[in-house]
């Protein structure tokens, strides 16, 4: 326990003021990641019939979460604190403190609470629904939490969008802005692409269709890929849930993923992506445990972290010549495959996938699209919530050129929404991009970078990663982090070469 | 959750003040609920590397249930409420928040972060030293905590033995000098029973030594089993930790064993045992969730319901008439085996067992004395901690005559100093002498007792327990709820009567 010991060099010969804010934001912060353990064990171990103590516990505990944070303690120090000279770590951790709090005082405790009541029991409603393909169970649900966290943002800023204020819970730094510019130039370039690549000749393998992978074999490959990446067992776990998602902190960061016994592709690609998040989390510091510098970059940053690992890794021909094998290996009926085949199953555009976490890189985008305009019109009043299923299946019509048959398969296929996530969903785009400049660099800076992948070595990785990304905490806003990182202010530049670049060669395009 | 949406009676009409009382007391029990799941998952599912977060977390939530605990809207409603005209309903309510308010306004909340801070890391302390048999490992933390406790206790009254202020913490009504008593009245008359089943010549089946017993398939007749006594898997679960426990409320209360693939038996009862606790909390009244009417009424009572399970159904005749069959099925080399020798095997007394655990219902007693004398002096500061071991090992000689070898089969074998659990050990006598008490009074008024356990119907057992014990929360203090559920006051009378007719029984003893 050494690491969490040590005394971090911001601390030293700081004004009063700072200790305190100090002291009272790792309260704020014990909290806050109490509620995380709550949460998973609530979508992981928790059996149905707790969820009214556990809605009443998480309602308290964000309640006391809220109290915390705008307690005189921080009030007062931030105030002082104003005034004072402050070194470059120690502003950027009173900056982030300043915006928790700005955002926190502005909304009634009662509010706070009863969003958090509301979401515990839409969790369990989502659950049921999508299991029974019923979207009226849930409507109640969103209908109340859509007003609540309308309500929230309104307090918040009543001035400006409450869609957009939403959005900076998830991304703070980055605009919404630049969210709407990245999804309209992505919606520009990749729908031309996607055209071409349905116009294409090329037929991709698909070694798995047809077979049968058992559940407790995809398992064991789960976490022999997990050792390979070099995931700490110490310190994390991997269990399943009906969404995949990780959670936790530097001690203790945990994955969850899903099994298909009819593709095991999915749970692969879920557990390296989830692999990216539980890696930038343990990769915080230490000994910054409850401070802003031990916490991640909000969701950005975050989920670049996941599509890294997941696409600019686990989708390329590298990670499946080394791993082609081991998946021969495990299963039956794949003895003839070759690990090109494996790589263009991975790589593979579905056209007539539904479900956004099974899909490919470019329609994945387009997914993202769909829900965002709909929880953009939903929180502006333009949309009601009886009507999101049959707007979903006509946006799904639209950009897609599918139409779901089912709830369970349109709009009840994400979790977000019973967590109340309005604002969340255009981070995932918004990572993919920062991965793809992430990983631009990183092939610049580590020699032999696919080689080392085909050799299964991914210490030069994990190291740029610790080194650039993660053991920066919230010290940088999002611009700052990517400028350090890359040289360069955030662009879509390097997501849209090497997508067009790698689909290109996928599917023999011409004029790429 | 029509259940938890009800509103009690005592609510109607009751002064505004009892309203402020409650409003801010499910706020602390919500907080202690909450302490519980994390206290689970350290337990249970945490990997190893978690513990610094932990403690932290739960070092901010216990500061913080004990700042709610003693904040100025409990005092002052508790105030207020002194001269208000209260219904015993309500007045039940006031006297345990007042108790619970007395004992923690008098601890400083830096004195309860540190005892919180302390544990979290002497659980994985405890478990590494028992595992490597090196109480050196665990000694710094167990002084620290035997002097955390102390100061603890002197804090809430410098003028008593701090040993009874620590007991009153698991058992606040029956007073240390019934436990005393209790202990020295076991002490005198189980001492010559066991003298006397040593020199009987009666010689019990043993009919699993010898064997091997799968985990797996202990794991599923577990599960049969919890199915038939009426374990509400919706609202529960079974898994496994280093020590057999059972943490949860009326919605979700979970049980966890242990497995030893040399012995089936040891799972089995420690199963009917925390059964026995979890149909205590999951029959608390749902609408009383956060209320004292919805807690159950501290240890000797909880322990009651486990020990009315473990032994007075679970090491019944009748009990392995009913299950037998299904035992012999579970296992290979147990076909010969009678229903009758199972009983033998479930009761016979090992006069070499070292295991608290693992011990019989006599010998387990002076299981109980031991670590009572040693935390005891403790406490007192007549007793080293580095003396513990040798004090551990001369004690077991002298009550049990047998002295252990190791540390990790003496002194370390339990978790619940690690939790600084100073007062509890006596509360299990307490609760055996409860369960044969309760189990004389539902075998007078339940028809047929044996015949039902013997087809496996606890239906009307449960009933009963629903009624005279579960439903009453924490309403009633141990001496009334006694005398309620029995008619009679809290009496060793009925178990020291039940082991001797027992134990004369099975071991062909003359003169009782």
């Amino acid at each position: 326990m050494a690491d969490s010991e040590a005394v971090p060099d911001h601390l030293d010969g700081a004004p009063e003021a700072y200790h305190t804010l100090l002291d009272q934001y790792r309260r704020v912060s014990n909290l806050g990641s109490a509620q995380g353990v709550l949460s998973w064990d609530q979508q992981v171990t928790m059996p149905e019939g707790g969820t009214p103590a556990r809605s009443k516990q998480l309602s308290t505990l964000s309640g006391l979460h809220q109290e915390l944070l705008t307690s005189d303690e921080i009030a007062d120090s931030l105030d002082e604190l104003e005034d004072e000279d402050l070194s470059p770590t120690q502003a950027a951790v009173v900056r982030e403190i300043d915006r928790e709090y700005r955002r926190a005082e502005r909304v009634p405790q009662t509010l706070v609470e009863e969003i958090s009541e509301t979401t515990s029991e839409a969790l369990p409603a989502w659950e049921q629904a999508r299991a029974e393909d019923d979207f009226s169970q849930f409507a109640p649900y969103l209908e109340k939490l859509v007003e609540l966290k309308r309500e929230y943002a309104e307090h918040i800023d009543p001035d400006r969008d409450a869609y957009e204020v939403l959005f900076e819970e998830y991304e703070p730094y980055l605009g919404l802005d630049t969210a709407e510019d990245v999804l309209q130039r992505l919606r520009d370039e990749l729908v031309p692409l996607l055209d071409d690549i349905r116009e294409s000749d090329a037929d991709l393998a698909s070694p798995f269709e047809g077979g049968e992978y058992p559940e407790d074999v995809q398992e064991d490959l789960s976490r022999d890929i997990l050792d390979d990446l070099g995931y700490d067992w110490e310190h994390g776990r991997l269990d399943t849930s009906s969404h995949p998602f990780t959670s936790g902190n530097q001690f203790d960061s945990r994955i969850t993923t899903r099994f298909d016994e009819s593709d095991p592709l999915g749970a692969l690609m879920a557990t390296v992506h989830e692999f990216g998040h539980a890696f930038y989390s343990l990769g915080l510091p230490r000994e910054e445990f409850g401070t802003p510098l031990g916490e991640s970059r909000d969701l950005t940053v975050h989920e670049s972290q996941s599509r890294l690992w997941e696409n600019h890794v686990g989708r390329t021909e590298a990670f499946w010549e080394h791993n082609a094998e081991r998946v021969r290996d495990a299963f039956d009926g794949l003895d003839d495959v070759s690990a090109r085949e494996f790589y263009e199953a991975a790589n593979r555009v579905y056209e007539d996938n539904l479900i956004r976490v099974e899909a490919d890189e470019l329609t994945y985008h387009m997914h993202i699209v769909v829900r965002f305009e709909i929880e953009r019109d939903l929180i502006a009043g333009d949309l009601a919530v009886e009507d999101v299923p049959e707007v979903w299946n006509d946006k799904y019509e639209e950009y897609l050129g599918i139409r779901p048959d089912s709830d369970a398969e349109g709009c009840l296929q994400d979790i977000h929404w019973s967590h109340g996530n309005f604002g969340y969903f255009p981070t995932y785009s918004l990572g993919s991009v920062l991965a793809a400049q992430l990983d631009a660099t990183v092939r610049e800076e580590v020699d032999e970078f696919d080689a080392k992948v085909r050799d299964g070595d991914f210490e030069d990785l994990r190291t740029w990663l610790r080194e650039n990304v993660h053991q920066h905490g919230a010290r940088y806003t999002t611009p700052e982090l990517v400028e350090e990182a890359t040289g360069e202010a955030f662009t879509a530049d390097y997501f849209v070469d090497y997508l067009t670049a790698k689909f290109a060669d996928l599917y023999d395009l011409d004029g790429y």
